[in-house]
């Protein structure tokens, strides 16, 4: 009997699969890796749940082996513009890191993708973060990653038995505009994803936040035309 | 005007009390070294989801300044003993990690404590692990724990700002029957705590799990009766 690379073969991948745009493209680098992908969106119960509406859309379109969406009401917490009655910034990015920052996301995140795969059999965590076009969220930092990486293994039965866990950031060194042009050359769809944190009636993008922002950015510098804000272009 | 030692004056710490033993002692310590103690609990639709009731009543008999009890349904991911319909060993305690390691669950708790405590202003937290009795679980191990500490700094606008998190781990080094002990003199009532991983009608423990075991030779060694099982004594 010949072995073939059946499906069942490829090993699986968990990839934290926000809505956004930069975790489409992870979605598409995963499964472009060989990876089956196993998504993982957090509900929050963030401001912006319509995030898990464009997440359901995106998991279905890239044909995901399976998606969870995780309830976490990290609203418990506060401390976040994202959790709290608190107003999101619309004068533009400073130096500091913002109210929008969600106190300890990233590593609470990429946990639970740690302990699914785990459970599955998987070694490998995929996440969108990026370091260059990004708001100066600690957690989205490349040493932040090398440093979980580490943890991983030490965390768990497969780290205990040879097995290393890797942490695959993808997008961490690209620009916002190398991170669109990616996407485009994979053949993705951006209208599908949602970017604003502060959306308005029917998802409507507010256009002012940080992450609008920096969508904004990312698109012009790219040449491209938004399709979420020009469908037809 | 005297600045008094008011309440209010002392730091907060993130306890992660499960209802068990070793927590209870651990939430009684952060609150002899004068923290004000918020309590945090998981849910995690675990098969001995009964030590939720032992949690809360543990945290309002030692006045806690908050308790929160967070659903986060980690069946979704299976993969142990106590999440997915796997049989809870009840043949001793062997060499190997047991199907009781719930993948990850240390790493989550801790990153759901932290999230807490950035939000609340807190740099302390506190778990009960142990290194000497225990199950063999590598998110017990005392290297495990330290590299937390220092992921946990890189995680955080608290890290990034220059006040490092500290994660307390004071039973890491007892064995079971000293960890009996610390409480004991604490004045702390075992009755209230759970431990079995399988409990029976009513919460009745199992007594064989390797939770019941290492419970009941801590009680042997420490040469005192356990009133969960003795009320009387």
């Amino acid at each position: 009997m010949v072995s073939e690379d059946t499906n069942e073969n490829r090993p699986k991948a968990v990839v934290l699969l926000s809505g956004g745009l930069d975790s489409m493209v992870c979605t598409a680098l995963a499964q472009e890796q060989g990876f089956r992908v196993l998504a993982l969106t957090i509900d929050y119960n963030q401001r912006h749940r319509i995030e898990l509406e464009s997440a359901k859309v995106i998991a279905r379109r890239l044909g995901v082996e399976r998606h969870v969406i995780l309830p976490l009401d990290l609203r418990q917490f506060g401390g976040s513009a994202l959790t709290a009655e608190i107003d999101v910034p619309k004068d533009g990015l400073g130096d500091d890191i913002p109210v929008t920052y969600v106190p300890a996301r990233n590593l609470v995140f990429l946990s639970l993708a740690l302990a699914w795969a785990e459970a599955a059999g998987s070694s490998d965590l995929f996440i969108g973060v990026n370091a260059l076009d990004y708001s100066g969220y600690p957690d989205c930092r490349p040493e932040f990653i090398a440093a979980f990486e580490y943890l991983a293994s030490l965390a768990t039965r497969a780290g205990v038995e040879g097995r290393p866990l890797r942490i695959w950031a993808p997008l961490q060194h690209l620009t916002k505009a190398g991170i669109i042009r990616v996407g485009l050359d994979l053949g993705l769809d951006y209208g599908l994803t949602h970017s604003c944190y502060d959306p308005g009636p029917g998802g409507r993008p507010c256009g002012r936040c940080d992450s609008c922002q920096l969508r904004a950015r990312g698109f012009a510098e790219a040449g491209v035309a938004d399709p979420l804000l020009f469908p037809g272009a």
